[in-house]
């Protein structure tokens, strides 16, 4: 057992925390500025998205999520962790550093799973933070949480498939630079159960895909980036357009959802921290009957018990990436399973804490605590729903004890 | 103890629920669509409404709240309780019945405090639905949750007040419809300390009254309502719009905030409450996993916890709603603490498991589920934060058990 | 909706509380030494019992609990549970009253479905307090919580029952005083499943009756009372001991097991507002790091919580038992589930906290704190363990909102 | 970060394990049964605990806690944990391995501040398990939760010292083997605030100790160990009996009480997963209402919320251990606060989940779980109550965003 991060690391986190602390926090209400700025929401990106992305790129923080060292960074998942974790801290700061969802998510099957045309037309404009991608699994219609559900059919027909289906949920679909959707789909419903879905590219811009609409978030739109109702109707592509292969969308979903889980808990734990930090300031200069918030009630055990449930969130996620490193994904299931459980449910306490200290405020758009909450919220539901986390990890404990009749 | 409504409340209890069940319900939607045609989301408020409340006045479900039996219906509080969490099921609803915060607290205000001057101009067309109000109190700048910090200031000029400082949280002040402010401020820095605080009435047409913006909500902007932040700069109100005399705002607010405290817990009960239905339909159709989610894991438990913590918040809220019938607000003020505190904690926790059954459905707007929360999730913080009513429960407990010594 | 005491029964509460405090509290200790004072905790019963229960039936304090006005006070269970708290707030009390589990639940039984005889013979002496009695219901080898699977047989032989089987958890076995079991078991297993179990009534000095052992609660041997462990073997009774007839168990059952449940709830919250009080002197009088507890942290919070949670649980009692009072125990079913689950978990959380003020000195038996913990976390298992009456709460809840498919 | 044990303490897990399985949990009803064989439970220890102590020593697993490699193991608190863990499944274990509080920490203490002849006199008895020691620092009318309270007086008389005060919960002093106590006590109360305190060596059988009496834990007498009251009046021991020096109490209390806390955690995570897997067996074979308890309700989420529970509270005690280790017991204290939190409230959970799955066996003495959460019970309080360590977390973070004004 050895706590400490590498040399290598702690220098990332130093050039990090200045990135973050010059470039995005007093950036966090120009974007937003200059998005309501636009006639629309939804059809610029606020040009000060782009500037920062190249910021970034010259400083050589870009695709550190990706442990291929020739196209990423080539960390470790371990390593990878407390620098997602301090992207995290702020809802812009991802795709700043082109390590946002879905796309990286996105880029991981492709550079695991996509033949050399595909990586070439798709991953490396998404390396490149030129264009950005969506992934189209959950239906409305569907309890997708048990992905044997999904109802989208993708037939062959000739060189080419056929796709037809709904989807809702596909994250970042709203974005005028989405061009791509990875889409999960049946493939063949005679195969065995885990070997009837399929994941296959599809252009935004193929006839009969239709943004329906994107939906909100406890109010926020999340424009441009959106979550999107999408149809498809008879929508065709080239046959080379399948990702490994007909009948692999488990097997793939297996090792995407993997990192995809886990990114979403580092940046989850960096959430906290910011929050944990915003209301160690404020109970400190508040004054209520005569005295600072901080001297007063229950202000300190708000403070201790997030300290607490931060470590031990931080720690488990290591852990987990730990093991995602030297064991395989597949062998870190049940640790993946837990912090998945764990960060969203522990952001969603701390960042509650910090809005009840700042009152109304807390509320509002004047601090980032209420965006952070509602996107910590979703991630109770995203990429499987506590109760199926839970349940799994419950199967895997039963089955160590498991006994002989 | 006796716990049975009267047949009159049932007879009400009726009436309201197949109102709510034609009208409202059915016009949720319509409300928003028509609010999202407009070119601002400000300037108009959608027709329904006032179609709405045309149609409640008709069928006599109008001012419900007010326990005056010649200007309202003349219900007591244990009276109105079951009647104001019915419409508690719609965020539409209070307004239709003319229920609505914070016309209510305002239209208490001015029955009890108010001159015949003062009724006639502004009550009237209150209690007609005509125009609406808001109630400024809070201030940026100060921890207004003790209140003896409120620092803008109501100097007398002459014939006039003169008032200068910024509010904000005036709720419904961003509504066209919107006509006056009840605005609390410090007319006198010398008097004992529950005297200093004065409430005058500022017509929101006055000079020198500018609302600066109106405030998001968990990324909800509620208009055309709104919450507003308002400066007042040398705002000249002529004396007669002193509210019972000079230093009477302790006293003002001791009386308004106790009704509007109960109303918004009846509300959040019934925000449960329909929160709980939606949930126990859903996870009765709902298949995973080769069975209805009724049929697996927690839900049982989520539906038998929200179920008890529901019936329990009810009858707290009822008792206090009796204690302010018979011994008056003031004897009341622990029960109305406890119910301040348990309402919106207990809403909260019945909502987000809704939420959570629904997926990624339950935070978007496609149930009322997510707005119902973000709702709620204010009150743990408006009409004082949760911390100050334990704080009050506490001393009033301790106080039992003194020790002399 | 009413609030409020009948006069009879706030004078019932004044009479109470003077019997406790004159008589109760000052004995807890002296009940102690004198059990400690013999050779064998088993077999006397300390001689200020039987003067303290002389005493309350010298001052009509006695068998409050039967609503049946000719044996017993005649009280409704509405009129009861205010007076049942009072006795809860110490372990001694009950008994003193002649209102101690399980002898109540075992009167009401006797009174209800017993004979003539069998009234004369057991009823009698019970209402007197001359002799105690018990209740032979769960089974070790059984999940006893699903009480179809009791296995104890009770067979007819001739004019005869003869039972075989093993029961645990027959509280109120171990005291010398204890001459009578009623026995639920399996008459008939080819009857339908609800008819298959009866109830008989066994003397303790039966041969083939044997008290195999008495079971520690958190430590606690409880004696005299104690929790036995016995076994039946070829054990004989005539047929009149029968009660009600043949396949009615489970109907006993049910009517037993409703006022027996509301009961323990009551005991509860005076148990937890003995714990608030010792928690609220101990905090104004101990100080640390220069002030007194109660000025502290989270110690406002404690205070606050459970007076708000005994406020909550005492009147969902309440209504329970007005419900049983006016529509009987079948139609209270689901407010008997409810309170059964909340007044145990709220009394639990109360006297931890009670505890913790305390320190050290809260854990030993210094003070009642342990003692009245490790008894309510068993009423978490007796009488229905929280899951089974959260289910019901469930599927009472689930079934107002069937969907017809 | 490394998250994996040595070979070193590999093999000394399945050692301790395999010794567990073999000598320890077949021989815990033993001892109990050989304890209550004798006429009394105070005056003789079960002579199956000095066999396993021989055993035990016999096969290396002897003093494992001690990092001293010549006195000790020499293992490091990171390698001691999981070990420690292993020892604390059961009650019985620690004393076997040698390991048991409080003569670890006293052992702890001799090391670090003992003379040469303290050393030889009860260091060396101690480390061979042929005597037993307790640590007398509470006191019954202090809030010793802060030390700088403790009014025990320790006055220099010639050559000798003489100690007047009284203590309680010094635990281990029933053992007729205890023969020594580190006094904590006032030698100069006009020193600076955190030098007027001293440690001091008393031999039980020095005129003027008397134990009082013994306190039990939640009905737990702790029989032969238990947690002494003890008086000390007019006690005169040698100068050389003073540790370290006059006015080091505070000293040494900080160095004494950071191991000792860490171990009991240690040991907390392993009584945790013994229930854990007590549940995990109990819920596959018990059936009710048709399937095994694992197939119903709530029964996943508590194994999957203890597992992630108890995941969390090892890798925070490892962190926690592994900074004691390398920068010291002081900068690790908020980490040692921190765990001291975590560990016990953790284990209550869990431990509370296996009773309530085992129902009434759960709150016996059938299953070793009531005895361990009474156990974990305490520890919330002993060695400073979770307020403090809360305190104490809050002020360091709070530090960490200081505000200067």
């Amino acid at each position: 057992m050895y706590f400490q991060y590498s040399s290598k690391v702690e220098e990332l986190q130093k050039e990090l925390t200045a990135f973050m602390e010059e470039y995005i926090y007093p950036n966090e209400k120009v974007y937003e500025k200059q998005l309501n700025a636009e006639a629309s929401r939804w059809e610029t990106v606020p040009h000060v998205m782009e500037e920062l992305k190249k910021k970034a790129r010259e400083k050589g923080l870009w695709n550190l999520f990706l442990p291929d060292s020739e196209l990423g960074a080539g960390l470790t998942n371990t390593e990878y962790a407390p620098l997602c974790e301090i992207m995290g801290r702020s809802l812009l700061a991802p795709e700043v550093f082109n390590c946002g969802a879905p796309d990286t998510g996105n880029m991981e099957v492709l550079v695991r799973y996509g033949t050399q045309q595909q990586k070439q037309k798709w991953l490396q404009p998404l390396l490149n933070g030129d264009i950005r991608s969506c992934f189209s699994m959950t239906e409305p219609d569907t309890a997708s949480s048990d992905a044997t559900n999904i109802a989208t059919s993708i037939e062959k027909d000739g060189a080419d498939y056929v796709i037809n289906g709904r989807k809702w949920w596909s994250s970042g679909a709203g974005d005028p630079r989405c061009r791509i959707s990875i889409v999960m789909g049946r493939s063949n419903p005679h195969a065995p159960k885990y070997e009837q879905q399929s994941m296959i590219l599809v252009p935004l811009d193929t006839p009969g895909v239709i943004i329906e609409r994107t939906l909100p978030v406890f109010g926020y739109d999340h424009a441009p980036h959106g979550h999107a109702e999408i149809s498809f109707t008879n929508v065709r592509v080239p046959e080379e357009n399948m990702i490994w292969g007909e009948g692999k969308g488990f097997a793939i979903a297996q090792g995407r959802l993997g990192p995809g889980r886990i990114h979403h808990c580092m940046r989850l734990i960096g959430a906290a921290e910011r929050a944990l930090e915003e209301l160690c300031k404020r109970v400190q200069y508040r004054e209520a009957f005569g005295k600072s918030l901080s001297q007063q009630g229950v202000i300190g055990e708000w403070i201790a018990d997030s300290r607490i449930e931060i470590e031990q969130a931080r720690l488990l996620t290591l852990k987990a990436a730990y093991m995602m490193d030297t064991a395989g994904n597949k062998a870190a299931k049940a640790e993946i399973a837990m912090i998945k459980v764990v960060a969203p449910s522990m952001a969603l306490k701390v960042i509650d804490r910090a809005i009840q200290a700042f009152g109304a405020a807390g509320v509002s758009e004047d601090l980032p605590l209420a965006a952070l909450w509602a996107n910590a919220r979703t991630l109770r539901i995203a990429d499987g729903p506590d109760e199926v986390h839970r349940a799994q990890v419950a199967k895997l404990e039963l089955k160590k004890h498991q006994i002989n009749v």
